[in-house]
């Protein structure tokens, strides 16, 4: 059987997977950024790496990768994280390694073995303190002539100066209202403009304690995913008059609260999207944190041919 | 050399090509539908396609075709054309024939012989009496698991009750602003806004005349450019957000006004794309009418495997 690695680099942690031919997992280590620098953890890593009997390598990262396959910038990721991966490649320099964005591996993980198990046409939105996306069709990824393909979170949604704005540099972006961070935001405003008391936040992208004030009743906590769903809804319907894909599926933190939001998300997309493509099914992501591990094996995995 | 036929129904006319494997025509015809009842028309036509030594036809249709390569509807067709469709696919029944929608067609003559030579990524928008598209991805057509793929002329561009109803039943969609139809009537409510004397038309998508009414100063005109151009500028940046393709290619009658309006467009185009994609080239298409024909043969030729 063949067998890929995979390696998953987060903002907060690093993740090393095993994975099988057929998508499965063999044997996973995960390691937090805190202890990178610690020769103990740089020990475990490379010895999860040595001596392994695998076809070649797929390192799945959190920024974008030219349609070349070179990583293109690292924006939230730490020193000792960039030495640490550097000293992964000289490990594995013995092997083909494939570079994948992360959005666009877990993309592929849930075309693979998730949710949108069989199809060749899918766009996957990830909702966490941003928006991201992996465009598939045709069973490969739209990359983009730049590195900016599935970078849905900056569709624009609100035009003009009072639109906030977003960390990219443009107004309005999906992700500001969309994303954890963005529902969390938009709850607020409705607080004060209800004057309701707003909750304990764990943090500025706690959407969980939104889904869970809406659950008890808050209007403000109602009326912000509300507005949160229109405007992904709307993003959907866009998607779809571009690419018509066969499925969504959503995943991130934020997909924790899916069955709280999918009758606002359906009802918005269904209003704006073209009559052919009202019924293309939005679903819930299902790999979880392991989207990105399994997906990583499956682009090294097709990159190889194999 | 590898003969393809080519088979290019529009509107109004029906255009016979004989296309070779390096996409030169090598013999055409043309045929209006206001002769199609006649059994002269009809003899010609079947004069023309008989005894071809091809491998192939390609049907160039103006309706959505299924993934599965069957034609969903024809809008704007008359009888007489679909007596004439089944004619030719009787006669030509020895031959692989492989539909396509002609705005596809049309993008697929660009991207082989056209403004987007050598491109792998490419969108083709026409601007007619509406607004279409063909999108390529990795050298190959977008259709969308509903045929819905391409709809660009259906993204949306102003939601509420104040935004123009489009004919596929939503509201402020991107063709009833950026289309030739979209800009008279953009430029009829600045006229009478702005009291300026409306200009003679030839008729509802008679764009020329505004494009000269615009060049001999009527700020109407002027206006209704910017306009256009804004919400056609806007429309390309969703579609960067999504697919970051290489290239864009703008043809259908409008295109005629292409020096008047692309500095407007490529301004507003720069204003809401991603960094990444401000510099992604907006080209002129060169191939005209003979587009669809050109890249029906190749979508015959690439789906015989040659």
């Amino acid at each position: 059987m063949d067998m890929f690695l995979s390696v998953d680099i987060g903002g907060t942690s690093i993740k090393l997977g095993m994975v099988d031919d057929e998508g499965y997992i063999r044997r996973r280590a995960s390691f937090s950024t805190r202890t990178l620098n610690s020769q103990f953890t740089a020990n475990q890593i490379l010895y999860f790496i040595k001596n392994l009997d695998i076809l070649g390598v797929g390192l799945a990262v959190p920024g974008p990768v030219s349609p070349e396959g070179e990583l293109l910038m690292l924006p939230n990721v730490d020193s000792a994280m960039l030495e640490v991966i550097s000293r992964i490649q000289n490990e594995l320099e013995a092997f083909p390694v494939a570079l994948v964005n992360d959005a666009n591996a877990a993309a592929l993980g849930e075309l693979w073995r998730g949710a949108g198990e069989g199809a060749q046409d899918l766009i996957f939105i990830t909702l966490g303190t941003g928006v991201g996306a992996g465009v598939v069709q045709a069973g490969k990824l739209v990359v983009g002539a730049h590195g900016a393909g599935g970078e849905v979170g900056h569709l624009t949604m609100e035009y003009g100066k009072d639109a906030p704005l977003c960390g990219c540099g443009k107004r309005g972006c999906l992700e500001r209202y969309a994303s954890a961070t963005g529902l969390v935001s938009l709850y607020k405003q409705e607080a004060e403009e209800l004057h309701e008391e707003i909750i304990a936040l764990d943090n500025e992208s706690d959407s969980k304690s939104v889904f869970e004030a809406a659950e008890k009743g808050s209007r403000a906590a109602q009326n912000a995913i509300t507005r949160a769903m229109q405007y992904l809804g709307r993003a959907l319907a866009q998607l779809s008059a571009a690419m018509d894909p066969e499925v969504y599926v959503i995943g991130g933190g934020m997909s924790a609260g899916f069955e709280d939001f999918i009758p606002y998300l359906e009802k918005a997309y269904t209003e704006n999207a073209l009559k052919a493509a009202t019924n293309t099914p939005i679903k819930q992501a299902v790999l979880g944190n392991d989207a990105g591990m399994i997906g990583a094996a499956y682009f090294v995995k097709t990159a190889l041919g194999k």
